[in-house]
C-alpha cells in the first residue's frame, strides 16, 4: 500500500477538522504537518483548535504542533490539503506549488484557473492532465488540483449521466443549503432556528459556473467549457449536514420516458469504479424510488458521506426532467471530495 | 356597520382554529354557530376542541355547543366559513350551499368547479360573478366561494402584475413550505426536525392548475383558464409559519431590465385598495431591496399575516426573472384569505 | 401624560434594540438620543445598525445620527437606558450619573452595588429609595437604577408570594434558555440546532445572588439581603424568546397542601396593581392549571411579553414544591423590565 | 462463539426498529422471527412497517413474514425482545414466559414485578438471580427479564458510583429529553419546534422509583429498594436522541472536594468489564473535564450509543453535588440495553 506524509493546511478551520477526523484511519495518508495562522502557529493542535467534530480529537493529532502555513516548514510533507479560507489561499497554494509540494485543495482561488483541475473523479478524472499545463515548477512537481463547491458536487454528479445520454440544454435549480456549509461560528442561530435565508452570499455564480468546466472536454491541454446556462437560487435552511436541490433541466434530446431516464442514472457506470480507491462510494449514486427520499438527515452519511442520493425523478411542465439531489456538504462536498481526488491522483502517479 | 352572524365548519382542526382567532374582534362577523364532526357535536367547544393557537381560547366561543355539520342545523346563521377536511366537505359543503346558506371555504373541493369562482380579492375581483351561474338553489340564496392553496396565494400575487405587464409564458417554483400548513397533528418531529422533507403529497397538482384559473378571464359566465406551464417542487422544511418559493419565470415580453420589474410590482395596485375592507392589508404586495429578504420567521406576521413579500427580483441566466415570494399560510394562504373574500362580497352586496 | 426625551445607551446591540421597538409608540418616552461605540458614531442609526428585530426599522429612529456614549453629548435628554456590554458599562454609566442623567440599565455592572437600586417593580418597589443613597452628583440629578438577570425575574416573581406566605429555606433550580439571550450573533448555530448546552457561562453565580437583594429589606438605607442558598444549571435549548425554569422549593413553613400553594400565587396582589403603569402586565403572573404549560413559544409574548407563567405547582419528594416558571427573556427579562422601571420612577417622582 | 435464534415482538414499533438495526450483525443474536399486531401479521416485514431508521432496512429482514405475538407461532425461537406497547405487553409477555420462551423486556410492564430483574449489567447484574423466584414454568425454562426507563439508565449509572461511595440521601432532577423517546410518529413538530414543552406524561414516577430498584440489594430472593426520595421534573426539547439530565444530589457521606467525587466517577469499575459482552461499551462512563460537555447531538452516539456521559461536577449550594448525566434515550436506554441484558444472561448460563 502506498505511504504517503501529508500536510492540512487551514488545519483549526472548519474544512481543516473535517480533514484530520476522515484521514484519523486513512490507509495510505498520515498526518505529518499542521498549517494555520500565525495565531495558531506555535501552539498544539489541541490549544489552538477549537474542535467542533463530534469524535473526540485523535491523540495522533492533538500534540502536534502547529506551524505557519509556509512551504518552507513543510519539509518532508509529500503533499498538502488545503481548507484554507479565500482570502489568504492564492498566495499560500501557489508557494507551496513553487517549493514543488503538490496541493489538493477544497478553496475556491484556482477553480477557475485555466491549468488547474477542477476535479470530480467519477465525474470527469481525464482532467488530471491538466496539470501538465501547469509552470509553478519547472520540473512539475509542484502543482494543484481543486474540487468544486459543495453544490456543485451532486448537482454534476447527477447531471453527468443525463448529459451524456442526452445532452444538457438548460438547469433551473433551487439549493436547500445545510449551516455546516458557512464554518464555525458560520450562521448565527437567532438567524436561522425555524427559519429560511433565500441568500447566501456568493454561492449562486459558482453553481452557475462550475459545472461547465466539470463538465466541459480537455482538447489539446485546455478545458472546452460546456456550453448551457444554469439559475441557481441558493438558500439555508435549518439543517446540520446535507445540501438537497431541486433541479429541474431541458435536455437536447428528451428519454422516451421517465423510466428511461431513471435506468440512464441507475446504469450509469462510475469511471473510477475498478481502481479501489479507500475513500470512494461503492455506488457513488443512489436513485430512490421513494418520493420521500432523499432527506439529508436521512442520508447525507450514506457511505461515510460519499454517495449522491438522487430522488423524485419525474417528467416536467416546463421542461424535460424535474428531480431532488443530495450530498454532504462537508464530506462529499469538500474535505472528503479532496481525499477522493488525492487517492484519484495516487493511482494515476502524479503522486508517489 | 355591517353585522353578520357566521358559522364555522370544521370548526375543531387547525384551520377551524385559526378562523376562530381571526374572528375573534372582528367589526363586521360575529361568531354564532360552530360545527364538527359527530365526535364533536354536542360538546361545548372547550370540550371538544384541543386547542392549539397561542392565544388564549377566546371566552366568547368556549361555551358554545357543537353542531353537527348539517345546515339545517345552523338556523339564523347568514353564511359559513369552511375549513373542512376534503374528505368531507364535498356533501357538506353543497348541503349549506342547497339550503340557502352561503359557504366560503377553505377546502379544495370546489376550487376546480367551473360555477365557483376561486377568489383572491386582489387578483381577481370580477371572478366573484361566476356566483350567478350556480345554481345550487333556485333564488341563488346559497352558494360558494372558495380560496386557493396556500402556496398559490403568494404565488399568484406575484405573478399577477408580471402576468399584466409582460404575459408570463412559463414558470418554475420550488417552495420551501412551513409545518402548519399540514395541520395539526401533523408532521412528526421525528421527520423534519434538522430535516428536508422533499415532497408534499397532491400539493403540487393545485400549485400547477389553480394559477392558471386565478389568472383566467371572466367570459360570459365562465373563466378562460390561462395558458401557461407551471413547474413545482414542493418541500417541507422546519418552520412554523411562512411559505417561502424561489420562483423562475419565463416572460413573452421581457422587461427592459430588472429595475423595471421590480418597479411593476412596486407600483401595482390593489383593485381593491379603496373599498376599507377590515382584513385587507395596507400593502397587499411588500418588495424588499435587502437582498436577505423576505425569511418566514421575520415577516409572516407582516400586516397580521395578510402581505405577500417579495425579494431577491433578479434577472435569470435560463428565463426572464427570478425572484423570492412568502406569505403566512395559515392567514393569508387559509382563514385569513378566506375572511377577506367574505369582505369583498359583502361590498359588492353578495352578502346582506 | 408626563413626556420625556431619552437616550438609549448601546442601541446597535441586541438590547438597545428591544428598547427601540418597545418605545416606539410609549405614552411617556420618546427617543431623541442613540449612543453606541466609536465605530457607530457619526453615522446614522440604519446605516450603523444591522436591525435584527422582526418589525421594519421604526422611521422616526432610522435617521438619528449615533452619538459616541458620553455624557456630553446627550444634552436635552432626561434619563438614558442602558443596554450596553458590560465590558464598557462601568465607566459609561458613571458618566451619565455623575453629569446628571439618570441610568436605568439593563447592565449588570451596578446591580451588586450597594447604593443601586436592583429593581423589578412588583417585587421590591420600595428598594427605590436606595437611590438617596448614590453619591453620584451633589445634588442627586444623577443616579443609576438596574434590573436583574433574565433568568432572575421569573424566578423572583414567582418566589416572591411563596416568601411571603411561607418564608423560603433553599432553591434548586435548571433553566433552559433561549437562544435570544446571548445577543446577536450569539450562539452559532452549529452549536445549538438539535442539540442541548449544558452551560452558560456566568449565569449561575448571577441567578444565585441576585433574588437575595432582591427578596432583601430596606433598613435604614441599606439592603439586608434574603439568606437562602440557590443551586443552579443553566442550559440553552434551541427556543428563540422565552427563559423556563424548572424551580424545586423547600420553605420555613410548608403550605397546608398544594392547593394552597397555588391560590398563594393565584391571590397574590401587586404592588404596582394601583399605579396605571403602561408597561405594566394587567396580571404579572399567569399561573396555569394545564399541566403541559406553560411554553416558550405560546407564551412567552402573553402582555407583551411582560408576564411571568408559572405552571405544574406540585408537591415535591425531597422539599416542599415543585414549578415551572417561563418569562420572555430579552422583553420581561431586559429591555421590558428596564422601562417598566423608568415608569415606576416617573410615578415615585424621581424623574421629572 | 454462542448463537441464538431470536424474535422480536413489537416489531413495527420504534423500539422494534431500533432492536432490527442494532441485531443486524450480531456475534451472537440472529433474528429469526417477527411479531406485531394483527394489522401487520401475515404481511412481509417491509410491507408491515414504516421503516423510519437512517440505514436502509436489512435485506435480511425485509422478507420476513410477520406473526402475531403469540408463543405458539415462535416455535424454534430461543427468547425473543419485547419493544411492545404497554397496553398489551403484560399478556404477551407472560403467554411467551409460561411457555417457556424467555422475554428480554423494554416494555414498563413487569419492571415493579418483585420476582423481575429489573436490569443494568454495569449496576446491579446479581439481580438476575431473581429469575430463579419467577414461576412462569415449572421448569424455569420461561422468565421475564426487564430494564428500566430511558432517563433512569443514565441516572442510575451515574448515581452508583456515588452510592457506593458515599451513600445518597436524596435526588432532584430536571431532564431535558430528545423526541426519539415518543416513538414514531410522536411528538408534533407543531409542539416542539422552538419550544420546551414541560410535561412527559407517566415518565416522572418511573424516575422517582426504578432507580430504588436497581440500587436495592438482593436479599434472600427478594430485592430490598434503596431508601431515598428522587424529585425529577421531565421535559421535552427539540432533540433527536439523547436525554440530559440536570442532577442535584444529597449524600449520606459528603466527598471531601469535588476532585473525588469527580475521581470515584472515573475510577468506577464496572462489574461486567472483563466478560467481553459485544454490546458492552468500553467506558461505560465518560466523565468530561470541560465544561460544555456533554451535549445530546455531540456525544449520544459515542461507544455505539452505549455510553453515559457525565459533566460538569460541581459543588452545590444547596445539596452536595451537582453534574449533567446524558445517554442515547434509544439505544443505551432502550433496545441496546435489552440488548445487553441478553449478552449478560448468555454470560451466566441463563440463555444457552
Amino acid at each position: 500500500m502506498p505511504q504517503f506524509n501529508v500536510g492540512i493546511l487551514g488545519a483549526t478551520g472548519a474544512v481543516g477538522q473535517k480533514f484530520i477526523r476522515l484521514l484519523q484511519d486513512h490507509p495510505w495518508f498520515t498526518i505529518q504537518a499542521l498549517g494555520a495562522s500565525g495565531r495558531s502557529a506555535g501552539k498544539t493542535y489541541k490549544d489552538a483548535a477549537n474542535w467542533i467534530e463530534s469524535i473526540p480529537l485523535p491523540q495522533s493529532v492533538a500534540d502536534i504542533k502547529v506551524k505557519n502555513c509556509k512551504a518552507s516548514e513543510f519539509d518532508g510533507i509529500d503533499f498538502v490539503f488545503s481548507g484554507l479560507d479565500s482570502s489568504v489561499a492564492t498566495e499560500i497554494e501557489r508557494d507551496f506549488a513553487e517549493n514543488g509540494i503538490p496541493v489538493i485543495s477544497n478553496a475556491k482561488n484556482y477553480r477557475t484557473d485555466p491549468t488547474v483541475p477542477l476535479l470530480v473523479p467519477e465525474v470527469n478524472p481525464d482532467h488530471i492532465d491538466l496539470i501538465s499545463t501547469q509552470s509553478f515548477t519547472e520540473d512539475q512537481s509542484g502543482w494543484i488540483v481543486t474540487n468544486p463547491n459543495c453544490v456543485v458536487i451532486p448537482l454534476v454528479m447527477s447531471l453527468k449521466p443525463f448529459n451524456d445520454h442526452y445532452g444538457i440544454e438548460s438547469v433551473v435549480l433551487t439549493s436547500l443549503q445545510a449551516i455546516s456549509g458557512a464554518g464555525y461560528p458560520g450562521v448565527p442561530s437567532l438567524d436561522i432556528l425555524g427559519n429560511v435565508i433565500p441568500l447566501i452570499g456568493g454561492e449562486e455564480p459558482k453553481i452557475s459556473e462550475e459545472p461547465l468546466k466539470l463538465l466541459g472536454k480537455l482538447n489539446e491541454g485546455s478545458i472546452e467549457h460546456a456550453d448551457f446556462p444554469i439559475q441557481a437560487t441558493a438558500t439555508r435552511v435549518p439543517v446540520i449536514n446535507g445540501h438537497l436541490l431541486s433541479v429541474t433541466v431541458k435536455l437536447k434530446n428528451a428519454p422516451a420516458d421517465v423510466e428511461e431516464a431513471k435506468q440512464a442514472l441507475k446504469n450509469w457506470k462510475s469511471p473510477i469504479a475498478g481502481l479501489d480507491l479507500p475513500s470512494a462510494p461503492e455506488f457513488p449514486l443512489n436513485v430512490f424510488d421513494d418520493e420521500r427520499y432523499p432527506q439529508p438527515r436521512l442520508h447525507a452519511d450514506s457511505e461515510k458521506g460519499m454517495q449522491t442520493a438522487i430522488g423524485r425523478v419525474r417528467s416536467c411542465n416546463v421542461f424535460d426532467l424535474s428531480y431532488i439531489a443530495m450530498a454532504h456538504n462537508t464530506i462529499r462536498g469538500a474535505a472528503g471530495g479532496a481525499i477522493l481526488n488525492a487517492e484519484l491522483l495516487v493511482r494515476k502517479g502524479f503522486l508517489s
